[in-house]
């Protein structure tokens, strides 16, 4: 297979974009990732998105973004793994490339979600769980994270407060993000006093409503060095699964899909945790950046919390993640949010992260959960040597 | 890339299965397929679905439906293009075989569409259609096909009843096929009284609210070989895009898109019009099959009703197509139906089709339209020389 390259990177500001519709967002981050390749006409695209037909009543969004790129004609499909949509996009988009299918592909994930309202999205952020398992029993996708977060306290003896840390640098890291939607730093102790969502998963452990998209062009690495393009390395791409329904699992406060996920990106890349220089989480929940960190090598079981707690995860610490603010303070547009992810790790790469930038980082990963664990992708990206 | 081949087979009946969750049904067909091919694990799954958000409120049907196959860990996704979207599901695992990502994977196409109401269905299905321009309206996506009707009518001088011949073929042909939803020959007097659902489209024109799952199993010819499969060579697969909104397009009685991808499939296949022994059609309704007839190279612009009037679309005419009832009679679960089309035309080229065998058929067609004529995926398959 032939090795990739993110050649060209697009993103528009998370915000609440009540007068832009789902094509239109889409379509705009397209558009600048293709300007910031300098190409005009890709192969394919693929969309990672949710949530476009229960909150739009639309459907059909590859076909539908890629007419409103311009790109009418183009081989295009919707690619849906929940929260984790718009990293399966880019996973689809690089089996397309190295495999030999285009040359140049468009990975963008998009989500609308400001077209309904905010118990609307409850009931359909609920399909990334198991609808007759799960669902049934009139549980929302925040109380499923708030049981975990509840178990892993149990199990390991911390309070609430020891999770404090990951929101803290989440948005500590946002200021410097001018598309991240919350820009203000917060305190430790405003955590503590934060209004509780399904207890103890309070408004600064979990994101908000949000529309966004992002998108990134791939090239083979060798056409790209080739036009003398400015790339960033495909040096791992994996994808495993878990069961959806988090009873079925033989301990739920273990990932083994991103423990999978990983393992697998790491074996391609030929890398272990100890090459990467940050780490672009799934922080939806504070409970699954914690248990992020465990599956994928960075702590041991019932010490992914002490990392936070140690502010290893500041962008000056032994594992930065989120470094431009993570789903927490950058938002969560859910099928955007894997290519939000990739985008910024390639911002950290090229080295034009701003005041965010973590100095001298030649390899970041990022991992991307659809629902509890049950659909993860991992990207190992590296810098290219000038 | 290397050549690919299907190597397993595997559908349950088109029904109202009102008993039966959506897992359910696609476990049902991948676990088939898995068993008609000979394997056990294979290295990942992509489902085709349309409706699972907006009927059954569950996502993240990829990896729900590889557990329920046995399947937990294995590479997920779920794949949409409205109508089309198993055939997106196939070409997306047509690009991760052919281009190496992964030796065996099957790609699923499922819907279970009695989760919800008629009128819940209706307005469900008309996210294939342009949700801003056409949705708005009030319009259905029944209706945007009577528009279409009426137009070919009034360009060409046909009657309605100039199409009774696709309707009578499709389930004439479905009698044979014991996974078809109607299994009962009608006429073309029949055909006349048929009730209007959106005049000039009755239900004789478009098929019904059904449930079902199909699936296939790919591997690289040379495997299939080497392990003396019993394969069909996948010579041709293509994905081509239009506007999805009708109004936005040049000429609204020339699927651009579904020429297109035909033409790409042409030129990869080595192979024109006139070598396809049959052809699987997306006969949603009978206006889509005399249009997909044109685009496709089996008929001039107006002409292609014509091959209804004539009989040459019959088993043994010139060009027979929903040769197992076609979305029609055999049934129409809409992103199941890309699969359904496909595992038909392996029955036909292994020589498994019963009564509906077309005699030496050698060389199929298999096309799938998402939303009206948005995203058409088309895949040529042939028989291997033993």
């Amino acid at each position: 297979m032939r090795d990739v390259s993110i050649i060209g990177i697009g993103q528009i500001p998370v915000r609440e974009h009540w007068a832009v519709s789902l094509q239109v967002l889409g379509a705009e981050a397209v558009v600048l990732a293709l300007q910031d390749a300098g190409v005009e006409r890709p192969g394919a695209l693929y969309v990672g998105n949710m949530l476009s037909g229960q909150i739009s009543a639309q459907e059909n969004v590859g076909a539908l973004i890629a007419d409103h790129a311009g790109l009418r004609g183009i081989e295009a499909a919707k690619i849906e793994a929940a929260c984790a949509s718009g990293a399966a996009a880019l996973r689809v988009g690089y089996s397309a490339v190295a495999g030999g299918l285009h040359d140049v592909v468009v990975a963008c994930g998009v989500e609308k979600m400001t077209d309904a309202s905010g118990e609307e999205n409850t009931v359909a952020l609920m399909g990334a769980a198991d609808a007759v398992y799960e669902g049934e029993h009139g549980l929302s996708f925040v109380a499923l994270n708030a049981l975990l977060m509840r178990r892993y306290m149990y199990e390991y003896g911390y309070t609430r407060e020891a999770f404090a840390g990951f929101s803290v640098n989440a948005h500590r890291n946002a200021v410097h993000n001018p598309n991240a939607m919350f820009r203000r730093a917060i305190t430790a102790e405003s955590y503590s006093r934060a209004k509780m969502v399904a207890e103890p998963v309070s408004l600064l452990d979990s994101p908000a409503i949000a529309d966004g998209a992002a998108a990134v062009v791939l090239a083979p690495t060798e056409l790209a060095r080739r036009h003398g393009l400015r790339a960033v390395r495909i040096a791992g791409s994996a994808v495993a699964t878990d069961s959806v329904a988090l009873h079925d699992r033989p301990d739920p406060l273990v990932l083994a899909a991103a423990h999978a996920s990983a393992q697998r990106a790491y074996a391609q890349a030929g890398r272990g945790p100890e090459a990467i220089d940050f780490f672009e989480l799934h922080d939806a929940f504070t409970i699954m950046a914690a248990l992020s960190l465990e599956a994928c090598g960075f702590a041991a079981k019932g010490q992914g919390v002490r990392l936070a707690m140690e502010d290893a995860i500041a962008p000056t610490g032994r594992i930065p993640i989120s470094t431009l603010g993570g789903l927490k303070a950058r938002g969560h547009p859910v099928g955007a949010t894997g290519l939000y992810q990739v985008v910024e790790a390639v911002l950290q790469l090229r080295g034009e992260a701003g005041d965010a930038q973590i100095p001298g980082c030649r390899v970041g990963m990022t991992q991307s959960i659809g629902g509890s664990g049950a659909n993860v992708v991992t990207h190992i990206l590296e810098r290219i040597d000038d």
